[in-house]
């Protein structure tokens, strides 16, 4: 049995309690959070502990399943926690991987602990299908589209802007381009080509709308490169036709081989969720049981998902692996 | 760099050596042949050595890529020249994947190797999905589908009918299958309704095409419980018409999440491919790489694709990694 700690409990904490449920090697033994523990109701019923007693449950838990956000709780959470467990993280900021790597290392590595950083879709499986495409088609070329889903940051940089109540914003894959990366053609596509942007725009009262939509199409690096819809709509129907999870996406790598790259090859990934969060947690599951593993192997520092075998995050025997699966 | 050598040079061996050239850390040296090596002319231009002579290449060769069929070849091949070399082969047998394993295991352990088994689509990056999408979504249904493209095995069956002169047969999946899995309804799906086989026929003069049909069409496990449609046409029509190695196929694991599984999720993985042989060698090439890193790492014994970290199998370091693909 792994047993397991979730730090923070939001939609990605909850994801995680049900995900350590779903597995039979794995026990959910406590939540630590930074708010009131009285005010946190866990459906589990573990105990709720403050974050700041986390230190007293250090031999009760195998690995923490941190469950905050990249922007600002986990570039501070993770290192931290590092010195007390065993630890596995979301942390999504494609840029500050490498800073954020060396920092969990030298914790982790400090207090003899084994610390898994960047886990869930992008990075995460997506991270895994694109090492493993370019290994085999060293010749190739890579495509990544997200969506149909919404993105956080595009929503909130909507929101910031004045006049904005709230929004919503789908990140949409152009469908003419999917297919001709799926051609094995390798065509050169800008990033207008690669993805549309729908933003669902609720005003306070008295908003310029028009003055609003231009806010949003012009904006620099999150929309101007995009052909961008506006749809202006209430707070109630923000609330009942945008509250989904749901998100996907894309990797595809097509290159050649043989005489002359005569012969095409495309691998194409992707993945529709309904719940991007309740999917995230599951990959973090998986990789708390890989890093339980490690951990009893000696192992310390950081990892990512390309450092891991497969059979890491497995419940069964690679006996049982080879037989059944491969 | 990498020293590899080739057992086999048929159209596998051939396209582990244009493997070889497109990675610049990867150098072939020698190709191992059983047939007189005067007879074989290698492309590339390296020495073409006896089988038989292949251990006073002990200190020259890193990795020794087989490149022989999963039959006859592999199963006495790769445990006897583990003794001699670190080894990569693409035995695909699944069925007798663990006795395989075994006898490698075995052969590599005593003599200080390592040896990769079953390298290639699938089993290989196949395999791969299949437990990377089991652990993320433990409760759901794993789908293979395979095609368009040629099975070997069911062209062999083919041709030992009497009447038979020659013969081809395309496996292809079911549109309809492959859609209502995708739609996440993790529907039950027999072995006709998911594949349908298509066989190109040459017959031998006088033989009758009736009788043909009815063999194959009735044979069992290879036809019998498929839609299976026959074609008789003739010799130069199948060597112009369908000499082509092309081939592919699909993964996808459907799962749910959250309270009362509400939260539908499907992981997709397809490949399609122009030349089978050419994807499986550039496979081959990738875990080569793999096998000498274990090797000098200290490692032996027996591995998959399972056991072994996505950063093994690439040339660029865990930092480079980790900045350009997580």
């Amino acid at each position: 049995m792994t047993r397991i700690g979730i730090l923070g409990y939001g939609n990605l904490g909850r994801g995680v309690e049900y995900a350590v449920e779903a597995n039979a090697d794995l026990e959910l033994v406590v939540v630590f959070t930074r708010r009131d523990p009285a005010s946190v109701k866990v459906r589990s019923g573990v105990p709720v502990v403050s974050a700041s007693a986390a230190a007293e449950w250090k031999d009760k838990v195998d690995v923490l399943i941190l469950c905050g956000g990249s922007a600002t709780d986990l570039p501070e959470q993770t290192p931290a926690f590092a010195k007390l467990f065993n630890v596995v993280d979301s942390f999504d900021t494609h840029a500050k991987i490498p800073a954020h790597f060396a920092a969990v290392d030298a914790a982790a590595k400090a207090a003899g602990r084994v610390g898994i950083i960047s886990v869930g879709w992008d990075p995460g499986m997506f991270s895994l299908n694109r090492v493993y495409s370019n290994a085999i088609l060293p010749g190739g070329a890579d495509y990544t589209f997200w969506g149909r889903g919404v993105s956080q940051g595009h929503s909130d940089a909507i929101r910031r802007i004045p006049g904005v109540k709230d929004a919503k914003q789908y990140t949409v894959p152009v469908p003419a381009a999917l297919e001709a990366v799926r051609s094995g053609s390798n065509p050169t596509l800008s990033t207008r080509e690669k993805h549309t942007r729908e933003c669902y725009v609720v005003l306070e009262a008295g908003a310029d709308a028009a003055a609003v939509e231009k806010a949003i199409v012009t904006m620099p690096n999150y929309f101007s490169d995009y052909d961008t819809t506006v749809h202006f709509i209430s707070e109630e129907e923000l609330r009942r036709d945008h509250a989904g999870l749901a998100h996907g996406g894309f990797v595809i790598r097509s290159g050649a081989t043989g005489k002359g790259g005569e012969h095409k090859h495309v691998i194409e990934y992707s993945l529709k969720l309904d719940s991007n969060p309740e999917f995230t947690a599951n990959v973090l599951a998986a990789y708390a049981r890989a890093a339980h593993r490690l951990a009893k192997e000696g192992a310390t520092g950081c990892r990512t998902v390309l450092d891991i075998a497969p059979s890491y995050i497995c419940a069964q025997s690679g006996e049982e692996l080879r037989k059944a699966l491969l």
